[in-house]
């Protein structure tokens, strides 16, 4: 077995957000579905963003968000994702850089801009995101290297991957390595939309490729088409290694076999922007496996990202995230 | 006389702010002086942008800013500024658009890219900040708009300006042409280095062509060589008809002939990051002046503007200035 190098390397979406405020009037007019990610083509992004409000550039994408968390605790990490040799994929390739993240992924010359996401922050801290996938689309199984998945003990994974089509074989090639070399394979169902698109492969994925699951209440739900939570908590039990399900202001539940946790919230003095909470649950926690911590800090270490990146705009964090573990937790 | 379509006007550097938390060690070592303005060429651009943390990108340019600021206030507002058509040059476009400003200046399609400043923000909450000026280099007498100025009540022109050659003889066409009309000129000093590169034309500006000035105190005692911000206030009393001079935490002083204003500064929760407060601040005291009201109330204005931008990372104004000055002014 190949020696590990990472302990988790992370493929996904390479975007950058703009964030800027909407009231909830502007997501009307414009027909947006609160709360959820929707794909837009170049056209309707152009569109938008004309419409929208002066914005804050700062680099996004969901998987990326939390490899950056993990990497700011110290942990050995990389990322997977294609960006265009443009002004935003410079300015998305230096920020996981800066975190400390390994970032191979060669940029594309050819072919679409970088991702963009434009997202609508509205005053109840909700985040609305409409993704123009830009040069995600060219991401494809090339791009992953098989030395780097087994030498990783976790291969996280966002849903999102499911959209651009290229990506999907990128992420099942994935799939496959890691588990040929002993290795976990993680996934984050993204986006409840996202689920709805792809609900029958990512039950396959869940029930006989995913060991460690990340979800909201939402996203679980939709999964198994149930009204209640538990429902949907019984039922993942039995399907993955570990399943992470946040709450929100519940906090999370963590299902591991016979282990239940429920975990608190932590505290957020100032709610500004809910973008990334999910990112950074998922960065906590794998952190926390990481260091071989127990599922009960594991599930803490992720709702101290959280509230950390809940409490700017923006989608990664700014604060020294092994400074707040260290305080609250250890 | 030309009807009055702007109360304001600015012509200045077209800039996107890379924002990024740094230590004092981080300054020390790359050698850079904490809390002024450097002008920086490509290579070291790009090397420093190397080593800088994660970064957060918006809008800036001193006079853009105040101008965002104007816009904010409800008042009509233009801009005049040269950025390259890239992706930069377009966020900059749109976020000063989306503030209500009109800005007419054609992206240039050849030449340097759109200008970026990259700036460390230290825990103090210290700006420091390295300017690569780009695309800024090209802007020239032809983008003045003699018509513009001639139905602007005032047109305000940041001293940055005197860096960029071409730039200045922009300056000077809208100061004559803003005279010829009986339009106002104001100037701010912009930094305390700026000053000493061009101390002797900033002092015959100052004597002969402007009528409202701003500068903070490092800044005015530059200009006239003085230890004493006393006596830097006195000897630019009989110079301009108006001066606001600004003091951070201790507020600012407007003189205005015999007229002598003292302000305090407006309490600010939490002090984040100081880039724009100068800037912010003539964007209170201009739109004041646009509403006729006493100097009194500009300074409380401009105290209030910038209050508010200091509370957040970046330059640009977050919360909706209108209110806040309906809630602490009127």
């Amino acid at each position: 077995m190949a020696d590990l190098r990472y302990a988790v390397t992370g493929i996904g979406n390479a975007i950058v957000d703009v964030l800027s405020h909407a009231d909830d009037d502007f997501l009307s007019t414009h027909s947006l579905a609160k709360g959820h990610m929707t794909l837009i083509d170049a056209a309707t992004a152009e569109r938008l963003y004309g419409d929208m409000g002066p914005g804050v550039e700062s680099s996004g994408g969901s998987a990326a968000n939390t490899l950056a968390g993990i990497a700011g605790l110290g942990i050995e990490a990389s990322f997977i994702g294609k960006v265009h040799a443009d002004d935003l994929g410079r300015i998305f390739a230096h920020d996981i850089r800066a975190m400390g993240v390994d970032f191979p992924t060669a940029a594309a010359n050819d072919g679409p801009p970088t991702a963009l996401c434009l997202i609508l922050v509205t005053p109840d801290a909700q985040r609305t995101m409409n993704t123009y996938l830009g040069a995600c689309v060219e991401l494809g199984p090339e791009d992953v290297d098989e030395a780097v998945i087994a030498a990783s003990a976790v291969t996280y994974l966002e849903g999102y991957l499911w959209d651009p089509p290229r990506a999907k074989e990128a992420f099942l090639k994935a799939v496959r390595v890691a588990h040929e070399n002993g290795r976990k394979v993680s996934l984050s169902l993204s986006d409840g939309f996202c689920v709805e698109r792809h609900r029958d492969e990512f039950k396959d994925l869940v029930v006989n490729h995913v060991d460690i699951l990340f979800a909201n209440e939402q996203e679980i739900m939709a999964l198994y088409q149930v009204d209640e939570f538990d429902a949907a908590l019984q039922a993942v039990r039995g399907h993955c290694e570990v399943a992470a399900l946040t709450r929100s202001e519940r906090g999370s539940v963590i299902v591991a076999g016979d282990e239940v946790h429920v975990i608190d919230a932590e505290p957020v003095a100032q709610l500004v922007d809910s973008t990334g909470a999910g990112d950074l649950y998922a960065a906590g926690f794998l952190a926390g496996m990481a260091q071989d911590r127990n599922l009960h800090d594991c599930g803490r270490m992720g709702s101290i990202a959280a509230a950390e990146v809940v409490s700017h705009l923006g989608a990664r964090p700014e604060a020294d995230l092994k400074s707040l573990i260290a305080e609250r937790l250890d």
